[in-house]
């Protein structure tokens, strides 16, 4: 691992100077950079104090700066790297040590033995590589997988529960935005069986940068602004990995309903999740629960009984905030959670791997406001 | 009451023609204008034909006229009335043949015997007529009726399944806004016992028009715009009145999980609701007890299976699209319904009961867009 | 002509009546329904009573009808019209009395002339009638006009000033969107010499329907949403119409400086002009002037001195409000004016000129609120 | 100035330690901080390295913590800090070097001359101290300041223009949100005549968090969503300190006409300016002009000619946009900035200022993305 020398500002006495500090900077590629995705994974690594980005890939946009394409990243260190082709082979030619994939499920396949083989550690954001059983993949994207055993050793890098895996893992499949937003509220309670795992329904929200940077009609302003509408019903793709985990955690397999719905907000999902209590449980049991689970999680916020959570208190921030509540009158726990889908749905989620995988401190350039 | 000619569409042989009918127009208060609610139903009646508008009463405004209030309606005719004192007795100066009263929850009460006693018929939009159980109005409003016996005697204003008592009525309940959304898919299906009752789960989400017309930080632009939040968890007051029709409508009493949300638009309801479909329920069986439940309703409008509502759609209009869909997976039924919070939710709903108490066709002045 | 029959308000002595009066409905096509323009042209269309919706053609959504593609227009009278293709022959076919034109510019002239001539009065929403002098349109419009007879013929279609015009023209070009609300304010002024014709700055800002319903990034929810640009700068077209009727205000040639921008609403135009007042002028005097001008103009709002206008209050209307100060510090007047780009900008005003060149009131189905 | 540790990540071989190294942190606090610009602030200077907060007053939270009142701050180190009551001694009590203003205009101004005489440098975001002259604040403010003395020794906080003046100063007057869009693109162009004084129109649009947390229904979601309006005309208060500013850089009082507008989104401010060119100017030289100007500015980023600004590219940064065109038929230049109103509009100028203050690199803390 190459060793790289960073800057620090002191002042001793009256006096103030610069100081080289030894620091490792792990060399970087983002595969897909020009997404919403992309974008936000870019802000992210742009002012991670341990990354030094060496190669960003994009069809359309070879030959220009990330600036240039991002007009919010001028000005900013780094940001006049220039997109390259998106082959294997130049990728290599950076030599990074880390790829972040943001390409569309299915391509990202493509990108993920070449790479792990010459030793580059990979984070995929598509849903290549989260899956662990391949007629489960096949149900839910239409075709059989084309690297079988690639997908069964990635880890599926929700760091809440497989930090260790992600730790020594060559390959993560980061977690879907709504898998993350289901998923982490529901593990504790269906490890500790304080809900009736058939009985699961969760009700998801979702802004419009969660459709994609597309040209379509249907995220047209005018089609989205003053609109509220659910779709995928009844069948949404991210059941699949969804339910992979929920039945890892409840030791049987589970089937949930899942219903998204697209919001007039540009970045935001919130996610209502309710569930039959156990005989066992109560408002007491799901509270413990929660809070031993997460007591040391540094992006979990817990909000505590009876508090709604809101997503304008985690846009552009890593933090995934849960609420929960009993209604008494149904026996049900409702729970309430809210994330921002491109970062701790996907880019800061996804960074928070690369930083285990690394060995830096977890929080390392996820502390944004 | 003053006579008025209204023309009507004849066909005759090949030929079409309109035909000038003598018709009344029914002279009307609104009390309470002032709020969202109150604004959208003067949108309404200033251009509803069979209507001429008397007083509108608002203790804030009381001098200014409409538009000065609402410079909306400036070069509207009828729009240069003034707004008059809330005493009964200013009301009644007005010698009104129909009152609406878009008070607050506890203030309608004051107004309901009064007006009722002196002829006028009354078209209550808060929630002080629409339930029948005194002990249910009491656990969710927190202090006993005023006027039990006038509770007692009012109609829940859904003209989907109530239009005869609402013909003969002298008072009327108008639905709420959230409780339209819900039982208008539920009943049918329950009815016709296609979906186990203990089962339900309503979500819904709400433009912050429903929130009220309020100085409350809460509701400032930079506190909703790009937020979604879930409120009033677990016991909106809404779910009494949505218990005691679906109880009603499924032949026993029965308790659901209703989940109100908060999001960034004006105004707009979207509802999803999830049930476990019985035994013998099925898409078809559900397809067809929706479409013969409705198929007169002129303000229901089925999209079909698999077709999800979208609020644009419905929006300053008086319909309320429903679709739905079978998740064999789970064996459940998800209901999406799109309304107007402030239309087919209040105002438009409230002039439909008008229409049917004054026997008016029931579409005047309700074919918005 | 099919003959109908409308009802009419009469007032004889002291009481009021209405009289069903026997009256025409006009049979009328709408070409080239299927962007925001025509979807607001027909939404008002449908609910015109002097309208006989007979044909609305669509390359693209031919065999469609019209609440197939606007699902909001489902359930309401006359929506279940198929659109056809857009050859003229098909337009003829309907044998339509009058043709609405919304087609992108340098389309419309293709349809002109043949209408025409079939004996077909229309109304163009695109660019390709409203100009005189095909010099300026070969300016602007980047290449020479397809017909120049009939431009020269062709009215421009601003009812406040042109109604004569209007009401025996074959065709008129309805006037674009921003300079309906720039030539409103301004005609007054120039043409009572109150400002100096050399100093007019024109900010406008319009929603996103401005734009059309494209599938473009540009356009994508979250790249409008939370954005506000200016765009076209510094010579949009619209200059072209906006100098024509201003220099003839004016009664000499006169350039004028204006900036559109984009901001994140659906529908609204907001301009904000300023001038340098002309030695004579006074608040007083600008008052008066405008009052004098607008008296009777049925859909012109005059605000008063320091009124500033307000999109929310205008849209879905076919009014256009008008407010007005003196800056007294620097010698300048201030105009602002609002509207709704898609009504008052477009579909309202066409049809105002289809109600004058019928003979109809000229409100006919133009109170919407 | 104290001394303070700070621990940094080494990594030397395969090893990695925490290294204490010694830099300063200066104790700064924050005197009303609770309302969006304080919000603002607080973010900011909770992820400033060189920054220790040790005290943030607020008369309506006093007692509950910085993250109780703002969640969206939990997790983040220093969140858990008290807001104390608002009385210079609990000020003084905390012992700060530094101390951010963030009150309403009129109450800075009671802080200031206890603060700077007991030795802490203030940087103000009020109106208090930005103007030089007493006469121009009593005309704009509407009664005598209540300190000239230290209003006329407060320095004008805009880093590219006073850098020198900000360095050595007791008290900063931080430049308004307006202003500074406005400012910025003038100077350069003023101070080498490229334009006429007299001629100087600016339109501003700003985000509703511009108008403050207030519980106002001027600011209800429902009154601002999907509205937009002119207000302040024609006389808004920040004008005194843009003339201030521009007379002086123009060598000559100088009158302009600004014209303030509320715009849908949290946050940003879009300006337009035009100007007539002087006779010895030209697109060539106003490029000139503005690089030169600000070649060396960190945060200000010219788009060169033609290149319209977009508010959504520096919404949350320190970062103002600056794009120009000239408009040869009219002889204007048109000037277009984009700022964050409460980020280079409020706190994040502050921030800057103070890092001038302090010694710090200009940048520390304020590159956000």
């Amino acid at each position: 691992m190459p060793i790289r020398i960073q800057t620090l500002l002191l002042s001793i006495g009256g006096f103030r100077a610069k100081l080289g500090v030894i620091m490792k900077r792990v060399k970087t590629a983002v595969v897909g950079a020009s997404g919403y995705t992309g974008q936000e994974l870019l802000r992210i690594l742009l002012l991670h104090p341990g990354v030094e980005l060496v190669c960003a890939t994009s069809r359309q946009y070879e030959g220009k700066t990330l600036s240039d394409v991002f007009p919010r990243f001028r000005g900013v260190p780094g940001a006049d790297l220039k997109f390259c082709g998106a082959s294997v082979e130049s990728i290599l030619g950076a030599a990074p040590q880390a790829a972040f994939l943001a390409l569309p499920h299915g391509v990202a396949v493509e990108y993920g033995r070449a790479l792990v083989e010459a030793g580059v550690r990979v984070i995929d954001l598509s849903a290549d590589f989260r899956l662990n059983d391949p007629t489960v993949y096949e149900e839910f994207y239409g075709k059989p997988h084309a690297d079988v055993p690639l997908m069964q050793e990635a880890v599926y890098g929700m760091p809440e529960w497989h930090h260790k895996e992600i730790a020594r893992s060559r390959i993560v499949g980061s977690p879907g935005c709504y898998p993350t937003s289901i998923i982490l509220p529901l593990v504790p309670l269906l490890r500790e069986k304080l809900i009736e795992p058939e009985t699961i329904i969760a009700n998801s929200l979702s802004g419009v940068s969660g459709a994609g940077r597309k040209a379509d009609v249907a995220y047209h302003f005018c089609e989205c602004n003053e609109s509220m509408r659910a779709y995928s019903v009844p069948r949404h793709r991210h059941l699949s990995e969804i339910e992979q985990e929920l039945s890892a955690a409840a030791g049987c397999p589970l089937r949930i309903t899942f219903i998204p719905h697209l919001m007039p907000v540009n970045t935001g999902i919130l996610t209502t999740i309710t569930a039959r209590l156990a005989p066992n449980a109560s408002l007491q049991r799901i509270t413990n629960c929660l809070q031993q689970a997460y007591a040391t999680a540094p992006f979990v916020r817990l909000l505590g009984a009876d508090k709604p959570a809101d997503t304008k208190n985690v846009t552009r921030t890593n933090f995934v905030d849960i609420g929960w509540a009993v209604d008494d009158r149904t026996g049900r726990v409702i729970l309430m959670s809210a994330e921002d889908n491109v970062v701790k749905g996907a880019g800061g989620q996804a960074v928070h791997s690369f930083n285990i995988m690394f060995d830096l401190p977890e929080t390392t350039g996820l502390i944004l406001l």
